[in-house]
């Protein structure tokens, strides 16, 4: 199985390097840090022991792609600026596979629109990771796939991603519907990333002890759980309550991905956290003044 | 009639400049600005037209004030770590008033509290000023004085302070609620404030100018009407939508106090401008969702 990995960092070089550990054909496409993983491949250093990898081939502009693959799967943030669906097709043809380990909330949308035929999986990553430099990836924490069906399904197709995945120790979970899944990541994700960068660049421990950014923190949580309630699905007070105290006990704190690219002076993935959920909320009519006040002022950051 | 003015910063260095060239009796407390302003005086560069001057006495600590003064015009920002209230205790015996210029919402009772038997007055000033340094005052818009009684009235005494500033050319209006203007002010307060520091350091122009954070401006306004409603006061549509529209028409988009000081590094007026108002949110069970965000993420700030 032929698999192209969209992305080198955080996510794109993590599970690149899993996937070869596992004796997968993986490609990459780098673009900025193609020079330098062309020349050395990748570094990770991981609480799963630390390695060195080449990709079979590196790619550093979706133009020299002149291959076709099984699965495609695309790690890059979620920008409006970047349009990576360009830089995707030429990987593929009707039988290639999508995969989209991405954050957010309604994301697969405009992948699935563009590229009706092919089949379409939407994966959540539950991991603390960060590209320290060009090819040097550093996996603090968890490291957890969930692989959902979006479009065309094809079970056994990404059952095979999966045991490659399974191969390398990733730890992996299929679910019927991802979008619950998405929904109870955004709990997290919508609360702590903002807020992380807005009240001054804090992790999650200073977060948490302060009382005024912990029922912020709540409050956000309940809000995304009233999205989730009009598409359905049902975030118990608990699962907030708990998804607070895990991160309460993590033993290291931990900075949000947000705030690792504010401080990288790079884009952080604003819509696809937390303008998707406001504009859904007013298409329904649903009150979210705490999401609706982070996404303004991070929005104009 | 013998003035006190204590604070020698945007506010009061401005203020003891026009009661100077009224030609009042007038001392400062001057602190931190002490040496410069005994050595050069305050220099003022003003709309209403330069000028510089000496106060009768500078003092640069409390402890030396050894008079008694018939006024005593507090100007320090409302912080909680400031205690001015030991500072113009040696300034005062029971036939002094003390003048409050300053902001905020319930920012008078401690201090009626501690000096029970003096004559209050809270007052309310709408400048544009800015310290630039140790002894120098930029003056760039308004300067509106709104005076009302709050403990011990005493308006003829008030008048004839008054009187002084009106000599000066500084506009003055005196009110029989001056709460109500309390609460009309942090209409703007409350919202320019904690966002042109959390959007990224933005002045009215750049707020103004992006829907989502107008839009936020407009929602803390109406939670400020909410809570003066509780109150008795009524703050209508249109005096929030002329306050936006006011703003939007100024032809030098203006820099908050709060960006000000915190560019400046210096403490940010936070609790009387934001925190009282959540806190009697919560004592009267009032949903200020957008107000608490701003607050949560501005007190870590």
């Amino acid at each position: 199985m032929k698999i192209l990995i969209v992305g080198t960092g955080a996510i794109g070089g993590f599970y690149a390097g899993q996937l070869r550990r596992a004796g997968a054909d993986v490609a990459v496409l780098a673009r900025g840090d193609y020079e330098k993983i062309k020349h050395d491949g990748i570094n990770i250093e991981s609480i799963w022991g630390d390695f060195n990898f080449h990709p079979r081939v590196v790619y550093g502009d979706a133009k020299d792609i002149k291959e076709k693959f099984d699965f495609v799967i695309v790690t890059t943030k979620v920008l409006p600026e970047i349009s990576w669906l360009d830089l995707i097709a030429p990987a593929l043809d009707s039988h290639s596979s999508i995969a989209l380990i991405q954050n957010g909330i309604f994301i697969e949308k405009a992948v699935a629109e563009v590229f009706p035929q092919n089949h379409l999986v939407s994966v959540i990553a539950f991991i603390a990771s960060e590209r320290l430099a060009s090819g040097l990836i550093k996996h603090d924490n968890d490291g957890k796939l969930t692989f959902g069906e979006y479009q065309n399904s094809n079970p056994q197709k990404t059952q095979k991603l999966i045991d490659l995945f399974a191969k390398a120790q990733v730890p992996c979970f299929s679910v019927n519907d991802i979008q619950f899944e998405r929904w109870k990541k955004l709990v997290w994700n919508a609360s702590f990333n903002p807020i992380s960068v807005l009240a001054g660049a804090l992790d999650t421990k200073k977060i948490l002890d302060n009382p005024h950014l912990k029922n912020l923190v709540k409050n956000v949580m309940l809000e995304v759980a009233l999205l989730a309630k009009a598409q359905g699905y049902d975030i118990p007070l608990e699962f907030i309550e708990k998804n607070i105290n895990d991160t309460e006990a993590r033993k290291v704190p931990s900075r949000s991905s947000m705030l690792i690219d504010f401080e990288a002076g790079r884009a952080m993935e604003v819509e696809a956290i937390l303008g998707n959920a406001v504009r859904f909320a007013q298409k329904n009519k649903l009150q979210i003044p705490h999401m609706e006040t982070l996404y303004a002022l991070i929005f104009a950051m």
